[in-house]
């Protein structure tokens, strides 16, 4: 542990080289913000752009604009743009729905060409939306579904298990799987690999396509900062394209949807992943959001990521010694994704404390503080004064306040 | 038929009570738009809503919005102004996804409460892109999928008929079903009733629980003006709610989705409907949009839709009469809902043609022009010029010009 001064940490941010990056982003006066693991700010462009949709494109240009606003485009266009930062070939990922639908999709889509193979693998603690799909799946299709703990899963995967479905991090912990080694060991068996990057997509690089993944899907709003409930995206292997029978046959993954055909025939590629009209102020959002990443490198950014989460880390265990906290999330940055957990017993009236004082986290059960790590915007000095504030609140026991503990809905 | 000159159509426009609405719509300058059945021109309100959410709630209140701004109850807000649209109550009717997951939604739900009967009617003409959904369901639950034409429906609704789903309003055509007795006599068979009202609600009256519909759903953006690809709803009948199984079990129909519970248990009424996070920025724009309709009275929408309606088929008739153009909506405007549809055998390029000159309409093969009738912000004289314009297409043969007759993938 370096013993951490103001001015020290002000020379990691004088020679970080994503520095400038910050300015792509709208952050509100005064507010330390380590909660975009939650909800991505707003990138700089996106009020231009949804101001030009709303104005030009519906307003002005009304239905025309789906051909000459390219509205039609959007979901490939979207997917295009996701596609480097995790690491597939442009025609393989295609923006869309939200991840749950598009979990539903991929998973419904694996089971039939593994046809005939009777268990779905996931993990206890994945994350609970997934797990709700996973299961409601299985029950659907009436396959067993086994959900071991994180260090049990390849034990489970075998000859029978048709599909396994693993959030890449895991959101209470921040630990994160070796996605290559498990996709390979699971396709030794003959299982499909159905990945949720929902958590380290724009955090970290990715690599699917050289890892081999087959299917995965993923949010547009935490790292991705697309907006409040963006568009949700989903990539299929070039491989497997053809192979997909889509349950959710909607038009916009018809062969030709403006034919109105009678009959359904999916379009070739990732398009028949599409299912209804897409959401086109969301996807216009999105769309301008991602060009914050154009000339990123992911491996920048994970390493920034690295030397943030380990700064507050230990000035936590350097400064706050004597409250209680226990760092859950690894101390090995290389075993660490872009957030550090952070467990105290009063871990939900602390936080809000926090929030009071311009530190945005969030807090999950049980007695988890979540601090989410952003490099494309987040400074070390931030890092310093949140530790900083968080001594004052416990030195002052600012969060015994009563209206620090009434809970809240959403954090 | 009236003899129709400019000075009485603008009498009708000067009688009309619904005339001061026309000022709650951005209408490009000089434009006739006869297209509000496909996509809705922009309510006044939403440019300075969107702003509001991605200035002040996303840009300045980040996270903390889904709270403060209310974001997680804008499914819940925005089914409630859509329920006296369509004769619900409120806590029947939610905002969400796109028109066709909401089908799969409810579809497998009617089976689910209909369980062991075989069958699944529709018609032949239905909307295609509720067709694929349909048989993909079927085939799905390894049941039978029958689709006679419009007139034998109800021949074919027996015993054995788990659920009957129909589009209200014929997209080609502009004809309609009696939603009530079609409802009433699918019961008397004990079948279950899906309505997709897409293309009715907002141009007329709705009555669903009146009626005793089971289950309903629809798009947001076409009589309902909530923007490109706006979020789409569902309606589920009160005493049918709890026997709702949901499929796409994901956390936004959890009872209580901020505890991030292992196991999913769907919330009461209508809530379990919800799957994944809700897009904001699409749903504020309808909420937005939805308060056009806040003091209309849906019978004198549907009062003026007629005599619109009938003004256009009366000029087109008497104006252009030697140009072969076949009015193929019914001429009983009780029959008609609020879209005329014209055939001719060169009715694409005599679209764009009419496009080019700034009278927007839309073409479904095979030779359908349909004009979207839209009282909220659609004049008399609109429909007067409209036609005037149709007529000199038709005189100076502007239409047979080549660039009218290549095919745009949408118009």
């Amino acid at each position: 542990m370096a013993n951490w001064t103001l001015e020290k940490v002000e020379g990691l941010d004088q020679a970080d080289p994503l520095a400038e990056k910050r300015r792509l982003f709208h952050l509100p006066e005064g507010l330390i913000y380590l909660d975009g693991n939650s909800l991505g700010p707003r990138p700089e462009g996106v009020a231009a752009r949804l101001a030009a949709v709303v104005e030009d494109e519906w307003g002005e240009g009304l239905i025309g604009s789906w051909n000459a606003a390219k509205w039609i485009e959007l979901p490939q266009s979207v997917g295009a743009k996701l596609a480097p930062i995790i690491g597939a070939r442009p025609g393989e990922v295609i923006a869309c729905d939200s991840t749950s639908v598009n979990l539903f999709k991929v998973l419904m889509a694996a089971l039939t060409i593994n046809k005939g193979r009777k268990k779905i693998v996931t993990e206890a603690g994945n994350f609970p939306t997934d797990n709700y799909i996973i299961r409601s799946v299985a029950n659907l299709a009436g396959l067993e579904c086994l959900a071991p703990p994180a260090d049990r899963i390849l034990e489970v995967v075998d000859a029978h298990t048709a599909c396994l479905v693993l959030t890449h991090v895991n959101y209470r912990t921040g630990e994160f799987y070796d996605l290559e080694a498990i996709t390979r060991k699971a396709h030794d068996k003959g299982a499909l690999v159905i990945w949720d990057l929902s958590h380290s997509a724009g955090a970290m690089p990715l690599d699917l396509d050289r890892a081999g993944v087959d299917f995965a899907v993923g949010c547009g709003y935490k790292f991705l900062n697309g907006g409040p409930g963006a568009p949700a995206y989903l990539f299929v292997a070039e491989a497997l394209q053809d192979k997909v029978q889509p349950v959710l046959s909607g038009w916009m993954g018809h062969a030709r949807p403006f034919d109105f055909a009678a009959d359904y025939e999916p379009a070739t590629g990732i398009d028949r992943n599409l299912c209804g009209t897409p959401g086109i102020l969301g996807m216009a959002a999105l769309d301008a959001a991602l060009d914050a990443f154009a000339d990123v490198d992911l491996e920048e950014v994970r390493r920034k990521s690295m030397q943030l989460g380990d700064l507050l880390v230990d000035l936590v265990e350097d400064q706050c010694a004597e409250y209680g906290f226990n760092v859950i999330s690894p101390h090995d940055a290389t075993m660490r994704a872009s957030q550090v957990s952070i467990a105290h017993p009063q871990g939900y009236a602390i936080m809000q404390a926090l929030i009071s004082k311009g530190v945005v986290g969030d807090y999950r059960d049980p007695e988890i503080m979540r601090f989410g790590i952003t490099p494309l915007y987040l400074r070390f000095v931030d890092i310093w004064h949140a530790v900083q504030q968080l001594h004052k609140i416990m030195e002052a026991e600012t969060w015994r306040r009563p209206e620090f503990s009434e809970r809240q809905l959403v954090t």
